[in-house]
This record gives C-alpha cells, sequence and structure tokens, in this order.
C-alpha cells in the first residue's frame, strides 16, 4: 500500500499522457492514455498512482494528515508546459496598434517610438523589482491558466551584463512563484543598436563574453538565436550555436518566421532541440526536421497576429512525423498568457485535434524544453496538473476560452490561490 | 450633493464614452471621453457622476449604508454587450473536430452525427432544467469575462413550440444570473429536417404561427434570418423580418458569412438594426449599410474558424462609415465565451484600434441589441462596469486573454461572486 499525502478523488476523466515515446510523433500525438472515473494520490510532490477510482483502495492509502480533494466530476490534464515566451520585459507596446492600423512601416513604428528597440530601452531602465513584479505578473496569470513549466528567454537587454540579469532573475521568480521556469540565452534576439552594421562583432561578443558565463554561472539551459534576415544569418546562427553546444548548452532556433532563409535546417543539421515557428517551412524542410527529430515549436497567436495566413503550419508538421509543441510567444508584440487558448488557436487554426494539441502542449513541449519525463501524470512524475470543469478533455481545443478550476504544481495547490 | 450608495475610488482610467452621437462611427469610434484618476458613484443601480476624484466631494455624498471601494488604480470600461450570441443550447461538438482536421466535408460530418442538426436534436431532447443548466454555465463565465449585457437568440429548436420554449427561457436567465439578456428570435436560422425541400412552408409556419405568439406574448426584441444559399433566400429573408416588422419587432440579418448572397443590402434596404457576419460584404454593401444606417455586428472569432482570411472586416467598416459592434457568436461550433478576447481577433486580425473595438463592444453592441443609451458610464446609465488590473484601458485588444478583477451589474458585484 502506497502512502499518499493528497489524494485527488471524483476525476471524471484524466489524461495521463502515459504510453508512448517521447516526444510523440505522428499518430502517437492522438493517443492520451485516458483514465475515466480516476483517483490520483500524490507523495512529496510527485504522482505515486493514477488509475481507475475502484482500484484505488487497493493500491493506495491516505497518510496520516493527508488530504482528499474532489475533482468534482471534472477534467484532469498534466500542467501545460509553456514551450516559448518572451515574458521578461518591461512596459508594454500598445501605443502601436493605431500606428499599426493607420499602415505605418516598422520603420515609421520605430522612429515613433516603438518596436523591439523600444522594449530593450524600457527593460535596461527598469530596475530588478519593477522587471520582477511586472514579469511575475504575467507569470503569475499563466499559471493560473493552467501552465506548471514555462520557458523564459532573455533577450530585451542585447547587452552583456543586462543579458546574465535577466537570466540570474529567473531561478527568483520561479522561486517566489512556485513554478518551474526554463532558463533559454537569447542575447541574439536581435542586433543591439550599437552594433548596427557590426552583426559579426556582436556574435563574437556573444560567443567571447556571454555565452561563457551564462555556462560557469549555469544560467541557461539552452541558447537561442533569432536566425532571420536582418537579424542574424545563418553562418552567424551556426557559429554561435556551436560554441553554445561546446559549452554544454543545449540549442534552439528561431527559424522561418517571416522568410524562408534555411534555419530550420541549420538546426536539423545541429540536430537543435526545437525550431520555433516555422511558418514558411518547407516539405523538405519538414523531412529534415523530422529526420533529425527536431522538435517544431509553433506559436499559433504569433501566428495569427504576424502572418498573412493567421494559422501555425500545425496539420503539416503533424503529418511529416515531426514531433510538435506549444507556447504562448508572450511577448509585448503578442501579449498572450493562456495556454488553452493557444490550444484551441493550434485547433481552430492550424488544424490540430484537440488530442494533438494537448499533446504537444505537455508531453513535447516538456521535452522541448528539456524536462524529460515532464508534461505526462505517471508515477514518479513531478505532480503538476490542472483541473478543468468539463466533462471531457476534447473541450481542451475546442472550447476558445477555458479557464482551470484548479491548479498544481509539485503536489501543491497555485491557483486559485 | 448627490448621494450615492456605492463610490467607486482610486479608477486610474476610465472610459465612459460619453460623448456622442450613437451608434458612433468613423472617426467618433475612436473617442472614449477617458477621465483619468477617477471616481464613480452609483445609486439604486445607476450611475450618479463620474468624474476626476478631486472634484468627487463637490458633488457627491456617500448615503450612509453606502459603501467604498477602491479600483485600485485600476481601469473601468463600461460591461460589455456582447451583440450576438447562440448560448441557449445542449451538448457539444468537439467530437467533430478530429473529422475536420481529417478533411471530412459538411456532408460527411452531419452523416456521423455533427452538424447543426445535432445540436438542434440534442436541444430538442434537452430538459429545460439541463438547458437552463448548462446555458447559464455558459452566460456566467460571460459575465465573469465582463459582459453585462448579452444578446440571446434562440434557434437550435427549429419548431414552433420549441422556439417558444427556448425564448421563454430567456428572462429565467436573467433574473438567476443577474445579467440583461436580449432575446432574439431565429427560427430562421437553417431549415428543419423535416421541410427539407419546401423552404417557403417553413417561412410560411413561422411567419403565420411562430412570430404572432413571439409578438403577442413579448418573448423577443427582434427577429433575425440566416440568410445564405443553402438557408433562406433573399426573398425569404425578406418575407419574414416584413412580417416581423409589421408585428412591431426590429429585425436582423446574419449576411454574406459563406456567400455574397444579398443579406447586407436586404438589411441596408429594410433598415434592419444590424447585419451580421459580412466576411464576404462588397464595398457597395458598406456604402449601403452606411447610409441606411445599419450596424454591422462583426464576429471575429467566428472569422477565425470559418473563413479562409481568419479576419472578420473591421477596418473596412469603420473606414466606410458602417457602425461597427461586437459579438462572441458563441455556438457550439465556436464555443466563446469572452468578450476581451474578441476584442483582440478584432483588433489583431480586423484591424481595429483598441479603442474602436471598445466602442464596438459598448456603445455601438448596445444599439445593435436595442439597449439604447446603454455601453456607458454617464449619469442615468446603468452602473454595469467591468474593472481591470492593467494601467490604460488601450490594453483591452492589445492583450489576448485579459480577465476583468471585479464585474458589477447595477451596482451590484456579480463577478468574482
Amino acid at each position: 500500500m502506497i502512502p499518499a499525502d493528497l489524494l485527488l478523488t471524483d476525476v471524471g476523466e484524466v489524461a495521463t499522457l502515459a504510453r508512448g515515446a517521447v516526444p510523440r510523433t505522428g499518430a502517437a500525438m492522438r493517443e492520451l492514455s485516458l483514465v475515466h472515473d480516476a483517483s490520483i494520490a500524490v507523495a512529496d510532490g510527485r504522482i505515486v498512482w493514477v488509475g481507475p477510482a475502484g482500484r484505488r483502495a487497493r493500491s493506495v492509502r491516505l497518510a496520516p494528515g493527508g488530504s482528499v480533494v474532489s475533482a468534482d466530476g471534472g477534467v484532469v490534464v498534466p500542467g501545460f508546459v509553456d514551450a516559448h515566451t518572451h515574458v521578461l520585459f518591461a512596459g508594454d507596446r500598445a501605443f502601436e496598434l493605431p500606428l499599426k492600423v493607420g499602415g505605418a512601416s516598422y520603420a515609421e513604428i520605430a522612429r515613433r517610438g516603438g518596436g523591439l528597440y523600444s522594449t530593450v530601452r524600457a527593460t535596461r531602465a527598469a530596475s530588478d523589482a519593477v522587471l520582477m513584479r511586472e514579469s511575475g505578473e504575467r507569470l503569475r496569470r499563466m499559471v493560473a491558466y493552467g501552465s506548471t513549466s514555462i520557458e523564459v528567454k532573455s533577450g530585451y537587454a542585447l547587452d552583456v551584463p543586462g543579458e546574465l540579469r535577466l537570466l540570474r532573475m529567473i531561478p527568483r521568480l520561479a522561486e517566489q512563484l512556485g513554478v518551474t521556469l526554463v532558463p533559454t540565452f537569447l542575447g541574439a534576439h536581435a542586433v543591439p543598436e550599437t552594433y548596427r552594421g557590426r552583426t559579426d562583432d556582436y556574435v563574437e561578443l556573444l560567443v567571447r563574453q556571454a555565452l561563457p558565463a551564462v555556462a560557469r554561472e549555469g544560467l541557461a539551459r539552452f541558447c537561442d538565436v533569432f536566425c532571420e534576415p536582418g537579424f542574424f544569418t545563418v553562418r552567424q546562427s551556426e557559429r554561435l550555436l556551436r560554441a553554445a553546444l561546446g559549452l554544454g548548452l543545449a540549442v534552439k532556433v528561431h527559424a522561418e518566421e517571416f522568410v524562408l532563409s534555411g534555419g530550420a535546417r541549420l538546426a536539423a543539421r545541429l540536430r537543435a532541440t526545437s525550431a520555433e515557428h516555422l511558418l514558411r517551412a518547407t516539405a523538405e524542410d519538414r523531412r529534415r526536421l523530422a529526420a533529425a527529430g527536431v522538435t517544431a515549436v509553433l506559436l499559433p497567436l504569433t501566428a495569427f497576429t504576424a502572418s498573412p495566413a493567421r494559422r501555425s503550419p500545425g496539420r503539416e508538421m503533424v503529418d511529416a512525423g515531426v514531433p510538435v509543441a506549444l507556447g504562448t510567444d508572450c511577448s509585448p508584440n503578442s501579449w498572450v498568457e493562456s495556454m488553452p487558448l493557444v490550444l484551441a488557436h493550434a485547433v481552430h487554426g492550424g488544424g490540430l485535434t484537440p488530442a494533438e494539441a494537448l499533446t504537444a502542449a505537455t508531453v513535447n513541449a516538456a521535452h522541448a524544453v528539456g524536462l524529460e519525463g515532464g508534461g505526462r501524470l505517471v508515477a514518479g512524475a513531478p505532480a503538476d496538473f490542472a483541473v478543468f470543469s468539463t466533462d471531457s478533455v476534447d473541450q481542451l481545443g475546442y472550447r476558445f476560452d477555458a479557464i482551470p478550476s484548479a491548479v498544481y504544481r509539485q503536489g501543491k495547490r497555485v491557483s486559485p490561490s
């Protein structure tokens, strides 16, 4: 008899995602390993048992002082893993919208004080306290929407001390908010204004000064790069990512968002953990990503705001055998906090089934951010899960604006708090 | 000195929408009549005063037993008016999504038990208690997202007693939930299966039996029709709507959603209160709607799920001088409850500015559902408003998944309850 300190009972349906290789591809993305009329047992912050309620008493007993919580017949899914965010920034850019609507170009918006560099200026100018508070509010709402693990990229400082400052905040935010945060170094988010026309020099600065410090202090698990014309070429991206790999970091690539420029092929060649965005990726790109086992991190809300087709290429990727993961891409340019909304956009826009979207937002997203074994509700996994007051798992992705009734991380309720 | 029974203080910014003709068109859609550092005074469920906090004491005193509530520096906007919903139905249609993803046609989905008629079967079969509970849960969440007035269409019974049953539930739901509901008769949502090939006969049934009963009992304020090939022709729509006008109902038209078929021109010719969807409307349609003063009720989430362009024609409508309103179009086909999400889609997809979207979701939506004077925070108007923990009104429409921290209707907090 396993002792449990938390028993979740009256679970109408739980998606355990127990069975299958990680990451999931193809038809395996539709296999949720559902258990109906279930109970979930937790001890020391980890799942110890999941199964039909009727069999629970044979396997699990409640430890003295343990608690029993009813899910009221609702649905339980693994806490979402948001595989791609730029959540560490100061200020906002709402003021750009009337300019965009009026047809202003990116250059015109920049002249009027907008664009990515305006967020860089605001972020550089913000104190640690302000950055922690503003980013923390976003992260807290992300948790309320069901995310228990969130990738966080640096990238709005674009200088060595500033990027290191951002990365150092991430474990402090994780501790403060009770959420798992995975830090990604994105010093190569853009070329800083002071390096305009000298991109190679900036790449060398990152390679020689920033990356060694990131590796030495263990500040990031991944190195990412914005591989796109006007940002970093394939050659420059490769220089940076090979240096990161040499220092023991894993790598990601922002690829084929605006223009087809070779980032996906680079990701395949380097066997990167993931390639992200991929709005312009070709069939050949998909074949290479699938062959190299690179996860496609798709960002449906950014596709909605930025791409003419307003859709992320979910269906094509799954059909090509590429493992697909999802993220909010929360940034000042596309301020999205809700993973359930991301699932709905991935389904109604990107052509995933609700089951594929859930797989992409849990087990595959955990893989994409290096949390192997995460995003599943199996014995030994962290007890990170979200409860929804609906009667079947496929309501996620179907409904646009679902909100969990409760969110648990490591067996403790983190929302509503 | 005006006595108030509720004082909302510490309002960082309030959009009163006080100034200008109703409905707003063109540049007037961007004029929110903002007051900064404001207080709002309420008596007997109505706004009695809105102004700068510093001037409040000269005009308003707190009545004995009255209460003071701080908005903590947040933003206050009029409660949203959701101008178009099909919220009265039973069941759901999540099971269709994998079929759609697999490329099944509408006919194939219908053969497999899906489509609109499956919701008709489920709705006809559901008891009053089940329909009230399921619809009530949706409406309660809509209120939590900030909607204080919601248009509700019948249309999932498609027989005379069933349609009347649905309409009779609407005032009961309004009473139960503390929300203003505007009933619209949409017996002409589709041709019932038993009338296949006999659409004219069904229209006559609606004209001779349903409409007189609706008018006699005062069950609906509007009559609406799905004017689209395969549903109702322009001639059949006109027959129905003229009969409704003759009985004192105002009229709406579901127009130009899938195919350009003349519904918008019919709406202009009849001087309908609104034409809805309008995804295929032409420049000439826009000119006619503007000239006739017909409000375009746009439904951005349905555009996202159903139209190849995935956008509602907001920018074109405003630029053509058509008054624009917004709605969720919540239905089993596009299950959306959040008006803040609708605003964001209208901005990021439909090219409205945040101010235009807010106007479309408040004062213009109130006009579109016959709540003249609603959707504004001015003395004498119902004290229906939503509080958001942001520092400026333009965060609505900019952020995708904002949720109010509090919602008030007629001066009483209705969410969180």
